[in-house]
């Protein structure tokens, strides 16, 4: 994975919501994954570059219990396959009915280096997963077998995740809000402007809890808003 | 606002489930903002009047990034009028695809003394907002700037809210299970009536836990529940 | 109740993601209640054999609020009435607009010794409920009194419940990832396997936690997987 | 059945939109199945006595083909118990994924002289169903077997259609709007009543066309009016 | 109403499918009225300037029968208010549990000379506004009175119809694939540019019905395609 | 495309709900494509096998108009490489808001021998394509280009459809009930078994018809229905 060190670190730094105006600017209105949420809210910003599962409905014949024997089943494969530093990202229809994985696959993802987990599905073994370091998103738990309902049928191709594109090597990035989509070439424009925004949103937010009216701070219309930023960075160091 | 402080503080001690109650007993059934809860369950009971913000779906045209810099626009106006002691309240049209505000503006109402905040769609920074002082209500967190899906429009007029009628002074109460929509007109009677049905509820609580059937006691079918009740009032000083 | 003390502390010490894996090798697909989680997701496992109740849609003339003086109401005599050692299972027709019951009666179940209780819909006095022994399960919190939109019309029939059947007698099994429904007659050999199964899962995790890929190990297919298997259940004593 | 004759001609002469407004005023207002449609519209109105089927979600080994083998399952027994000028009414949970019925056994129930047939769910062979005399509503069309997601388990006990209390005895009423269920004890009155309405709208209809405003016509708060509609109703000998 | 009879005669030669293409050239991707058809897709395509209703949430207290008593009432003055040629839009929040009108109402928008009427929830009565000559959209028949879950607050403000903003003024297209809203300053532009891609359109079509191949021709990326347009437009006069 | 012409035209003379039942005998239960209906339910049954086309949500900055020039255009492409007698088959992951198709591709298809076209989303011009000879499926009308929401991404790869899982070279039958899809493999049986079940339905419903109670007719578990059949079909040679 190419997703250079620093540019993880500035993205671990900031927000989605930030991001998502990043994005706005560009015209992008559909990059958040929507309805998925951290297992633990509690956990660092997940960042890394998409390494995508692709699952269509499953067709009974074709899922049994025993295709886990076959190494090239593609959701055992991509489990062994994700590079360290990405995230895995599975397109599950927004059906959690039947879950997308469970605790040992991605107890194997964090033990490979993986940097997380997503998909617009559920997890089984929810409580289990949240213990994990790994961030993993979702919509809900969901203890039934994949096999119940999904097919897993291609790895690492362009997807649909919570009705966002998804191509792979766009960076994700997950915090409590959810999970967001950069597209790849963005990436480090987007993560420069991202901390830059969140340096004046910090002070924005200071200087509200003092009693300060957003009119002219926020965004900084007054004069006064960018004299006093500028102060402010070079106090804080920032 | 004219809400009472003694009204007020009776709407504190009671919850939305007894009010919910004390409305069907005047024939409304669809006082509760439905599909709606606490970012922070923890938090005191939320009481105000409501003070409303209307979004429609927004138009590309109308809604850059800059829209923002006019301080005339509904939703930073609001911010900066809505009075304090009121709860803010925001018809989202149900959808949490987009956020309906963020940390530095809800941080802005808490410093202005606002009661509260509820939207039927969602905020982003919700883990900062969670951790204000200020009770807020939403479906989920979403990251996306308001505007990429809503256009503020009116402030302060009658709208729905989680498929509930909310007119500005209606009295919001939230809990952990949700918020409900007191008509201005019924705020006082509603109040009383609640703090005496809390006064049995947690009476019949108590002998429930002593191992009392709810025959005859819940409701109060039996002269000896009323009995009981006035001994343990007097017993309790309520 | 039937449920012997053995099978029920078995499927205590099992998940409900192994019980759906040894009903999916059945052919059951539709065994998981569907969009139902635990209101205290640190609860022990419940288990216990269903009891239920059926709401059909309420007809505003049937359901004053002085329905509840009448002993036969079938909501509170399904309350007097259910087992201890069971599961008191609602049909709200996913329906969560007002709540399925309160925390009055669920603290009477608890006394009584009922195992746990399950609704499709949602409970009001949410946070009182989840503070209970008991466990429970629900989609989400709802103020709103049961009458508002639930007529309860049957006790102890078959029922739907979040799209799964529910014939009295089958036994429900909740944890963190929610609630599945074992029939009757098939209870002891489920409990078995998932026993068995969970040993595995265990050593498997272990063995992840380790270092050790998935190939081979998850499902067994490897000779030396079994080998270290059977020693790890000798040094476990499992 | 017990329907009178001339109760049946008034309610075959008035439409459904009608009679939700006599229900209205008398307080009722959840009587509509809500999202179903007549698989042919040009249809005569349906008028007869609710007959109910329950369905619960089917569990997969109590469900092969072979059920149908056994003259006491309930959806076979239920169409041949329907009483003639009866209306069957099918509560399918609002699950239009398998069928509700298909063409032969809609036919039996024609043959039988069942006045209408209704689902929340779908009817197979649908473009057949639509040709037959029998007035026939549904959600959509839906081919699959029942026995893929329904379970015959009751018939004619209180159950809930498209989000409508529907008890045996309830009197069903179809047309192109859909259906309603009037509560049995208020037939007699809801008929009358809707009876005169009818006349007047059909008044004020004529009067619209004509070119008069609303105010004051409809309804009629103006003199004028009623003087009006008694002379209409003597011209027209109703 | 300041829509010109030329603009009005264009917009009525062109699809709304081709209007959205017009509309996406120019960043609108939201303006069509989502989920809403057309009660008789052979009527000729609706046009005119949106005039608005905007409905919220009913309640019980401020809804009984007798509202309709007061001229004031905002749906009748509404009704009677609504300039000819304009099309009468009503924000039902996409809730078509009750009606959002009914068919006398619609007859006295025909009367007035209204141009068309769009709910996003459903109207009553649907089967005799289907035959009106006035076009109609909603998302399905529903017989309810509208009282029943809608209370009209407020009139020709901007409002959500199907997910799209309408503010009034701007111009509703309506063909049997649904209702378009062009923002009023574009209509002009929008017009012209439908028109003369709707000549294009007939002349591809024409040409695949002929057995050419969509490569080169849709789109015009091929000179010769250019050119046989142009003959093809002298030939036809168009 | 293989095919056999026998086979096609068993399936042309057979209902999807009868080939449902074929289906669910080896135990299938997904195979329906859920909420798909045709555009004109009068045309001929359809069958042929699938040809797929895969949309992921569109990127804003991917999907300019101009993506139309480029002839390797997937959606374009599909379009022209789509064999005679398949039936063209899209994931709109059931998302209408954007058009899969419009009036000049399905005429492109039409004029190509394509056998119908399926999309689990919905198609611009309705009524143009309700018009063309080749059957046509989908959820409901959608004027907006594909562009607004779909990205055409791939070619003849596995893919889910309304639900129901669809490999390429899977045979579609499409009727007024919707559109079933038969695993390759299974199309001959599947053909052959419906043919004998549609012969002893039409005797049956005969006999309905004639007044004969579906008890040991249908299914014929008495033996007199069974000679019966056998003469019904020596004399009408089937």
């Amino acid at each position: 994975m190419s997703l250079k060190a620093s540019i993880r670190d500035k993205l671990k730094a900031v927000s989605t919501a930030t991001i998502c105006t990043a994005l706005y600017k560009r015209g992008f209105r559909n990059q958040m994954i929507q309805d998925v949420q951290p297992l633990d809210a509690s956990k660092p910003t997940m960042v890394g570059e998409a390494f995508t599962l692709r699952y269509i409905p499953a067709r009974e014949d074709l899922n049994p219990i025993s295709v886990f024997q076959d190494r090239t089943h593609p959701q055992r494969r991509a489990v062994e396959e994700c590079p360290p530093g990405a995230v895995f990202v599975i397109d599950s229809r927004k059906d959690a009915r039947a879950a997308s994985a469970g605790s040992i696959l991605v107890t194997r993802l964090q033990v490979r280096g993986v940097a997380g987990i997503v998909t617009d599905g559920g997890f089984r073994d929810a409580v289990e997963i949240a213990k994990l370091d790994i961030p993993s998103f979702h919509s809900r738990p969901s203890a039934p077998t994949n096999l119940t309902r999904h097919q897993a049928i291609d790895i690492n191709v362009p997807i649909g995740c919570g009705d966002a594109p998804v191509f792979p090597g766009d960076v994700i990035v997950g915090d409590a809000d959810g999970c967001v989509v950069i597209p790849a070439h963005l990436t480090e424009e987007i993560a420069d402007e991202a901390v830059e925004m969140t340096a004046y949103e910090d002070f924005v937010t200071e200087k509200v809890f003092e009693g300060r009216s957003i009119f002219g701070l926020y965004p900084a219309t007054e004069e006064q808003s960018r004299i006093d930023f500028t102060a402010w960075r070079r106090a804080k160091g920032r």
